[in-house]
């Protein structure tokens, strides 16, 4: 089969920048598509790094203006994997300049952002799709499809948690490689748009639109060291988050997300209780679905622990024997598959841009409402 | 050993008249006091149960007038196991005439109910207590332990659930003999007073005082027969409620409770996350604490599962040999166990009526904060 | 309802004495039945321990001979819970006088002496029965249930453990109160006898009889000081033990016990694996039954975590409410029901001496090969 | 850096090919190395088949003969991915052209043929190792870490797992692809050698020499359809087995291998019991390590579940940040790595065709007692 080459410039080495290059190398050995993605270039501000990342990936070019990238005309689509306040103007370039675009979560700093960002892409008409890759974990996926098979009717509760613990020193400084997450400025907010952003994308997609929240912030530690500003400077991110919601079905809500939850490094959780099922999921055994059917017989109704690694689960056919286990990346290489696939039927893969504006809708909301002290609108 | 009598007269036959009755009859064959508890007479509207319980029980005298209960000569204490629409009026009676007074949570059906339950008990000196049985999980007194030897350092979160799913048939009617919880009229609350009640208690005990609270409320079902009113009747309680909470130590806290979580049976659990370490504790497993000790090396770091079953652990040289557990009714030979030991040494049993109180000023601000959509003050 | 008296007579106020104790003590609060155990007398050979025993219990009779307790009219039933040299001579001699015998595990030192117990209940005619008590845990007794009702199918597999760690100081002594398991005058064996029995009784109750073994153990401390010999002595039981089993219908099986496994106190487990099904049990979690149905759908099929604690659970609509824990007391308090439910209706409760009798020809099978080096016959 | 190519060529394109390509294509990505490895020819004999593998995974060259690969000048290394039947040919000629030889487990068929294959490579002086992925997993690196350094103390009990469910179907048919495990003559045997093997090698990595053992096997279902041979035919390999045996260092070890553990896809397990402290592992949730140590303080002393994904946990430091987990595939990238890394150095990677040897020696004498009915040295 021939395939149509997908030449990819990707803007920022960090974390995500890892996380993505190995999704484009990999995707190809387990996954059919009449695509064929090829890491072209990558950008960074800092040349010597950014070389360094290039030859680790087998990256023919380097560029450390983000601009040039954008204009380049062997590049079909750019990936955004730099920090938060650069989301907006890269997007917007490059959907101008008739580029696909996928971007790093959370879409915009803030909602105004985001929503600028969406017309963007809308207007030019480009292929677009933003980095909430939790649900392309087998089995949040199957979580996915067990609801929209209404095996749960009715939804009375969701929950979701995200806990993380390393920011509890108070020695840690902010700012700068790596620590810009605790920098409000780069990054918009603390853990409602770093954490809670997963959790509120993963809600809505399974439970569908949250109209209303209350929230509460928190700043434990009130000054750090700034590595770039120099000195102690005041901390303007939330540490904590944790808010009540009402979705539009009616089922009630609670979310939290910390970096101050001693003993759990990535413990991202979700629960849906239904009139006839409950799910449980955790992202330190992702491998994993926890599933109650009421409608199993009464003596032997109990929690399933389901090994989420059989043939018939959700992308698992593509990978080892029954019993063994995928990671982490692998849900950056299932989202470029659904990608890839979208490019062969021409269908967007979710979520959009406009999809995920959703999640940053709810994220003001809960910013807000935990400076008013009262209910807001999500929506 | 020459033992004291403490001659009790229990109010109620039902699930906690069960738990109290047999704490009296088993607390002797395996915990030292001076105080011997005698199950002297029951007391119970319903004449031919209350036989039929006294019968099971080997208790001589029966009673179905509290009032007479109350009146004799040869009752040194009176047990309220009745519910809560009866609590006030007993309490405050048994105090007037100088019996001690121990009474199943909660205290009232609201605060101002239980604040004239402890003016009565205090001003005529009596010994009282409130059947917070959970504190007596000896997983949960050794949790309680670690934070006073102030093992997990300064706290910075705060988490409590009371998940239950009995309720979710929309043909379970409200009303009547063990539906009563279903009630407003008799209940005061649903969920809040039945299940946050203890959630509350336990956090309190464990982290100090609630400064303020964010809540929301729901009923799912809206209309249920009522068996003793007839036909279909508007359902009063809360079916479910969540709440933010800001601790007076600053820390911050998410409970919530509800009947409508599928798969759930009596899912109390409880979370704190401290500086230098966590716990985690659930009702299901109630044999088992987690804890995680930042202190440990980092390479071998993990939660603990500790089994608490060892004779060094809180009440287990009671018991059996290590690795053998102990159950749900243990928490209340526990209670009654220290309420002797407290009898002895004449010192007051915790949570005593005041104790509980704070309690009931909690699940009213919480009850108020659904209704006003804003944060109430919970002191 | 008039109620048939059950006079017992007790010998034995240890460990075994107490759950024993507790559970003719507890019984009629739970279970109903047409006879009434009353604990007439305790028997021990040191008056002063009997004496406070018995105060403790409600007991109003103590002695220190046991033949004086055989010889008494007033005692209907012979509870032997004494070290395992004095079983035989005793139980002979209380069948001899026509009393009821109830003895704990296992039956003998060894089979000979089982076989010449077995001989004289039945010659007497006596009620009979052994403390084989894990039976009447209801996730095990659950599991018995599923089997008989061929929900497994042909069975393949099964494994059985019991792991303790608590004779791996070196400078533990033998002999003596509370020390004379690891003396094999007064045991019989180590390990085998002493938490192997279990397992063997278990699974032939669960999976029917086992055919031949091969075994092996091990003294892992070759001298201790023994407490009542002085000095250092040989240790002659078996500190561990393993064994391969093949059984009757054509399954494998491994077993093993130890008390040299750091990290479990008493950690019997058992798994049975069936063409359709599988089940797991732990005694450290006995309230769960772990069950895995292939006839469950595939994607969401997976090992099912049953909390056994609902009424439709075995033994437990006489206990509390679906979600509470009963502990290890209860399954004696069972066993006594049981019994007790026999005498009702004329059938023995079991196991019996002559059912029990089997597991001794199992041990004393393993013995021998552990000697051997080769396989032997079981039965 | 200038490199050094390693010219692979692969034998071999089945589930464990797949495996070996993806750790050659991944492991430049994450581990530096003077060494780049490079897939430059892949052989199997069927060549469609063959040739749809190379394309999927980039490789240019596609042979049908392995004579052929293992002639050409351009192939640095071979690496037999091949069934079992193929591997000592394979591997002697491939060593007496001066290929380094990587070959899948078991070495051979048999002992036999496994020590013709050490001679061959150590006479001609290659690199040489064996795939048993299962010492790379980092939880598994972490516990062998641990007891080199003591902390276990003098070791009690070994025993280990391998179940699996897949064959439990009478109407599963034995021989040819991707059936070849089924049929003796190119397996060599059934669970023992594919099973076990991965069991026996880990043990002796982390506790040393096996002295003896004693084992059983069996064939569940008698016979199944051969699709290659026809018709029905015997079936010869061993379904199950299971063995006990003592280490050289004293210690009592269990193993137990099966296909008929329904519920089980690729429950490897291990534990090991030292005085000191105890180690559990599971494959089912192979980037957690259970770890119980005795030195901890009494009351908070519990099985530690260590989430090995931090910084300081064998591997991690290559892959993503802490709480994120790997899979199974990972194993094989960090043994090319190692293996990588010992061409750098010029140092054997384990485990060599000399060290693997030592597995076999261990499954024949297994095989062995199964047939004499005893106890067989295993060295």
């Amino acid at each position: 089969m021939t395939k149509k080459q997908l030449r990819v410039g990707l803007i920022g080495y960090g974390f995500m920048g890892r996380t993505h290059a190995n999704a484009y190398t990999s995707v190809g050995h387990f996954f059919e598509s009449g695509h064929a993605p090829e890491l072209t270039a990558v950008c960074a501000r800092d040349g010597a790094r950014a070389k360094a990342f290039a030859e680790q990936w087998g990256i023919k070019s380097v560029e450390t203006d983000w601009r040039k990238i954008v204009a380049r005309d062997d590049i079909d689509l750019i990936d955004i994997a730099s920090p938060n306040d650069t989301h907006e103007e890269i997007a917007i370039a490059a959907a101008q300049a008739g580029k696909m675009v996928v971007c790093e979560k959370p879409l915009g700093r803030n909602a105004t952002e985001s929503r600028a960002m969406v017309d963007a892409v809308e207007k030019a008409g480009v292929a677009n799709m933003v980095w909430y890759n939790y649900r392309r974990v087998p089995a949040v996926t199957l979580a996915k499809q067990l609801i929209d098979e209404g095996r749960l009717g009715r939804i009375f509760h969701y929950r979701a948690k995200f806990l993380q613990d390393w920011t509890i020193a108070a020695d840690l400084p902010q700012g700068g490689e790596g620590l810009w997450r605790l920098d409000k400025d780069v990054a918009g907010s603390g853990v409602t748009g770093d954490l809670l952003a997963h959790c509120i994308d993963t809600a809505m997609w399974l439970n569908g639109a949250i109209d209303s929240v209350s929230g509460m912030t928190e700043t434990f530690i009130k000054e750090r060291t700034h590595t770039i500003k120099g000195g102690m400077q005041k901390v303007t991110i939330d540490d904590a988050c944790a808010f009540l919601a009402r979705f539009a079905n009616g089922s009630l809500a609670t979310f939290e997300a910390t970096r101050y939850a001693r003993g759990h490094k990535a413990l991202y959780t979700l629960e849906i209780n239904g009139e006839n099922a409950s799910i449980f999921w955790d992202l330190h055994d992702l491998h994993r679905l926890e599933f109650f059917d009421h409608k199993d017989e009464g003596r032997t109704r109990g929690w399933r622990s389901v090994h989420v690694t059989d043939g018939d689960h959700p992308y698992m056919d593509h990978w080892w024997v029954p019993g063994l286990q995928i990671g982490y990346e692998h849900t950056f290489i299932h989202q470029v598959a659904d990608f890839l696939k979208g490019l062969d039927e021409g269908k967007p893969a979710a979520p959009t841009f406009r999809e995920a504006l959703a999640t940053d809708l709810v994220t003001d909301a809960v910013l807000k409402s935990a400076e008013t002290g009262r209910w807001e609108k999500a929506t």
